[in-house]
C-alpha cells in the first residue's frame, strides 16, 4: 500500500521557514577521546529550512539520519561530538532535497577525572555541547562549534574589600594582618560556557575548553574534599575573587593565547553565570563575537 | 565609611563585553489592560553592555531601576510589558554612564477568560514575554517586542490520511462515509510563541496575539471541557488537521493581514513546538525574520 | 444530545486507586493578608481516590470546583492557601460521592518588604505552598498545612575553621586577630521549606514561617545590596555559620517556640538543601515528624 | 596538620534528623545487562539519619562511598541501580557509625531496541530509577526498589464515544460503520511510572517492568515511523483507548500475574501521567501500596 505524501503536498501557506524539525533526540554515541573510546547520551535537535511551495518536512528522516550516524560511530567512533553534528548536517541537506540550510546541536554529560589539592582523585561532571550548521552553497563548508559547561566556584572582589574596611574599623590592632590575608566574601556556584568554532583543518580538545574554564573561575569544584582540601580550596577561591566579568575576560585572553591559529572569523562564545549566595538573582556576563574581535580587543 | 569601588576599577582583560546584568529578577507589576488593571508577575533579566577599560557592571543599578520603573506602575499602571521593558532600558543607559547598549527581557503568567463550545466560561492560562533593547546613538528608539506563549492542540494531517487509507481497505463497505468524515490521527499538546516588534506610535495588544495563535492550531485547549464539550473540541481539531509548519505560515499570513501598516523593517519570530503523541522527541517549526521578508513570500 | 458516561462504567481491572486526579491547573486567587488583600497565582493538583467497582474518576469535577472556589475568593478573599486548599478536598468528596479521601496541594510565588542593612527597602520572593487531605469519615477534620520555600545563604562552619588554622600556620603574626575574626569560607544559596500543620481553630501565618526561616539560615538574602550592604551582609553570614542540619535543628526549636500550644499530633517538615560552592551536588538535612517527637527531643 | 571535626561537635539543637546527606552527584557506573554489559550515568542521592546529639554528617564520606562502590563496578559490574543502590546504604551504615538509618535513590537514561509495525529498529529512550533503605537492626534485610519511567500515548476512550454520537448524528447514513471503527479522540504524551520492591533472593528485570508498561498503554511511542508505521500505530492505540487510571490498573494486573511468588509484603507504586493534548493541565493517576492490598483486589 502506497499512502499519500501530505508534507511534499503545496503549502497553504506561501512562506519559507527558517527551521523545521525535531527536538530533544536521545541517543548514544561512541566517541573517541585520547586515549581511549566512551560513550555519550546527547540530547539532538535537528534542522533544515522549508521552501515557500512545500507544506512540510519530512521529520522522520532528521531521526533516521541520526541512527544511521549513531550507528555508524559504534563501529567507528567520531572524534567529537562537533563531528557528529557536522556529519548529521550535511546528511539532512542530502536527504531533504528541498532544503538549503541544516543545524543540529547536541548537548550531552561528559565526566573527567580531577584531583583535589591532598590528591583525592574523583571524576568530575561536566557538559558538552556541539552545533554545526550547513549551507547548499559549493564550497561553503560546514560550520562546527564545540563548547563545554562547567560548574565552578566564584568568590566577589568588590564584598571582600568592602568586608576588609569594616573589620580593620572594628579590629584596628588587625589592620596589618587584614591587609594580607583573604577575607571573607560571598561566593557561590558559577555555571560558565564556552564555545568556540572549530574552523576546517583545525582541532579542538574539549578537555583543554574545561582546563580553560576552570583555570579562570577562582576555583574548580571536587564532588569529594576531605577536610584538609576543603580549607585549601576556599582560600585559593578567596585569593583569587573574581567577577563574572572576570572570568569572562579571562577565559577570552587564553582563547586567545590557545588558539592564535585560529582565523579572525572563528566564533566564540563565552557566559558565566554566578547563581549568587547573597541574592536570590543571579550575575551574568557574556561575550559573543568572532576571535577578530577579540584581537582587536587585547 | 566610603568603600572602594572595585567595578570601576581597571579591567585586567581589555575586552569589551557584549551583555552584562542580572537574570531572574521576580517582582510583582501593575499593568492597565483594556478596561481593567491588573498585576502580572514577571521574571525579569536586565542587561548593559561593558566597555573594555572598566572591570566590572554596577549590577545593583539593574535592580534599582527595575524596583524604581515598578513602584511607579503601582502609582501609574503601564500599558504592557514591553513598555516596561523600554522604560528600563532607557534608565540602564542613564545610570551606566560607560554603557552604549541595554537588554530586558521579561516573562509572565497571563490569564484571560475564554468560552468551550457549550459556553463555560473559565480562566485560561497563557505567558507573555517581552523585550526592548535600547542603543546609545541619538534618534535610535527603543526597539520593544511583545509577544506570547501560548498553549493549543495540532492533529497530524498526515497520520489522518494514511489512517483513512488503512480504514478503506479493512473497512471498503464504509470508504464512502470514510472520505468524509475525519478520522483518527495523532493530536497532541503544543506550545506556540509569537513575538512581534512593536514600532514607534503603533500598538499592539497582546490579546489579539493569543488570538491569532489560538485560531491557528488545530484547537485551542481548555481546562473545563463537559462531556458534550469534549467531543466537539476533539472533533474540530480533527476537521483542521495541522502540521507546526502549518500553525506557523497561518500565523505568519494573519499577521501580515493585522499589522498590515507596519513597517517592513518589523521583527517578527514565530516557533511552534508539538509534543508529540507518538513519539518521544518534539515536531518544531519557526520562522524569525522582518516583515519585509514574510511580504515578500506572500 | 446526551452522551455516555464511560467514567461511570464498571472497571476493567477491580483494583482501588489511591490518587486519581489534575496536576498543573493555575489559577489567580484572592487572599486576605493582615491589612491588605492581594493576588497569587497558586499551581494547583486535585486529587480524590478511586473504588475498585469504577472506571475513572470525572476530573472535569476537580477544575469546576477549583474554579468554583476560586470565583469565590474573588467574592469573599480566603486567609490562606491552606484554606482554599481544604474548601477545595471538602468540595471533591461532596462530588465525587465514589470517593473516600481527597487530597489538594498548592505552590505560589509570594511576596513580602524586606528592609537591607542600611535601610533599603525591597520586594523580596518566596514560594508558599499549601496540602490539604480530607477523609469520608464523620468527626474526622480536614487536615490542612501551610508552608514556606526560602532562598536563604549559608556559609559553612567547618571549611571555616580549617581555613583559619591555615591562616594561622601561614601568618603566625596575625594567631591573635584570626582567633577573633571571621575568616573565609564557602558559603551558597540555600533553599528551604518549612510546612506545618494547622490544626482545627488554630491559625498560622505564612510571614512568620518565612521570619522564622530567614532567621535560622546564616544570613537572609536581598535583591538590592548596596557596598556597604554587601559588607555588612557578608561578616553577619560568616558570624553565624550554619551547617544545613544546623539550619532544620533552628527552625525546630523555634517551632516549638512560636507554636508551643499546637498539639502532639501536628506535622511539620523541614527541609534545607545549600547548593554547594565548592561542590556540583547538593547538601541536604530534613526532617519530617510530628510536633510531639520534635518535643520529646528538646 | 590536623583539623577540627566541627561536624562531630554538639549538636546545638537536640533534635534527630531524618535524612542528612547529598543530592544530586552524577557518576558513570557498569552495569551487566543480559547478554551486555554496558554504562549508565544515574544521578545520585545519598542520605543517614543523624542522632540528636551529633552536630553535622559527614557527607564527604557519602560521596567516597559513591565512588568506590562505582569504581568496584568497573571491575566487577553489577546486575542493577537497586544492586547498587542496595550495597551503597549498606556501606553508608558502616561508615557513619552513629547513623541508624540509610536511604540511596537513583535515576539514569536507558535505552531498548525497539521494532516498529514494519519492523524498523531503533533504541528507543527510558529512565530507569532505584532506591534502597538500609536500617541498623540485626536480620533486617536492605529494602530495594527498582523501576521505570516510560513514555507511551494513551487516547481517550470518553471523547471517543462523545465523537461517534455527534458523528453518527450528523451522518446518519454513516451509522452502521461509525459504530465498528475507531473514531478520533483526543491522544497525548504519557508518561508512567512503575517501581517495585525486588524482595530477598527475587530478581526483578527492568526491561520487563518497561514491556508491562508499554503494553498497558494505548500504545508505545517510537522515535522513527514511517508513513506506513504510523497509521498503524495511530489505529493501533485508537483501538485500545485508556484513561490513565485504565493504565494503572493493566499495570497492577500484570504485576499480580508476572511476580506472582512475590510476597505479600512487597512494596508496588505505579503512577501514569497523560499530557492532556485538550487540556493544559495534566490527568493522573496513582497506586502506591503493597501486593498483598493489590492481591486483595483482584
Amino acid at each position: 500500500m502506497t499512502y499519500p505524501d501530505i508534507q511534499a503536498g503545496p503549502s497553504y501557506g506561501s512562506f519559507r521557514l527558517t527551521r523545521v524539525g525535531v527536538r530533544g533526540v536521545k541517543k548514544p554515541v561512541r566517541i573517541r577521546r585520547p586515549g581511549t573510546t566512551g560513550t555519550l547520551v546527547p540530547t539532538i535537535n535537528a534542522f533544515v529550512d522549508l521552501p515557500a511551495q512545500q507544506r512540510g518536512s519530512h521529520m522522520s528522516r532528521n531521526v533516521e539520519i541520526i541512527n544511521e550516524i549513531v550507528d555508524e560511530s559504534v563501529r567507528e567512533p567520531v572524534s567529537g561530538l562537533e563531528v557528529l553534528c557536522g556529519a548529521i548536517s550535511r546528511k539532512l541537506l542530502d536527504r531533504h532535497e528541498y532544503a538549503t540550510y541544516a543545524e543540529v546541536d547536541m548537548c550531552a554529560d561528559y565526566f573527567l577525572e580531577r584531583e583535589s589539592p591532598t590528591k583525592k582523585r574523583s571524576l568530575e561532571s561536566y557538559k558538552i555541547v556541539a552545533r554545526a550548521k550547513a549551507e547548499r552553497i559549493d564550497g561553503i563548508p560546514v560550520t562546527k562549534l564545540i563548547g563545554v559547561i562547567v560548574n565552578g566556584m566564584t568568590a566577589c572582589p568588590c564584598a571582600m574589600e568592602t568586608a576588609r574596611e569594616i573589620l580593620m574599623q572594628k579590629y584596628p590592632e588587625g589592620k596589618e594582618i587584614l591587609q594580607k590575608i583573604p577575607v571573607v566574601t560571598h561566593n557561590q556556584r558559577n555555571k560558565t560556557t564556552l564555545m568556540i568554532e572549530v574552523p576546517e583543518k583545525y582541532e579542538v580538545e574539549a578537555n583543554d575548553l574545561i582546563d580553560i574554564v576552570e583555570s579562570s573561575v577562582s576555583s574548580p569544584t571536587f564532588e569529594i574534599l576531605k577536610r584538609g582540601d576543603e580549607g585549601e580550596i576556599v582560600l585559593r577561591a578567596h585569593m583569587n575573587p573574581k567577577f563574572v566579568e572576570d572570568v569572562v575576560r579571562d577565559i577570552l585572553r587564553k582563547i586567545l593565547e590557545k588558539y592564535r591559529t585560529f582565523p579572525d572569523t572563528t566564533l566564540v562564545t563565552v557566559r558565566s553565570e554566578a547563581e549568587e549566595s547573597i541574592h536570590k538573582h543571579n550575575a551574568f556576563a557574556e561575550m559573543s563575537t568572532r576571535l577578530g574581535e577579540i584581537r582587536k580587543g587585547e
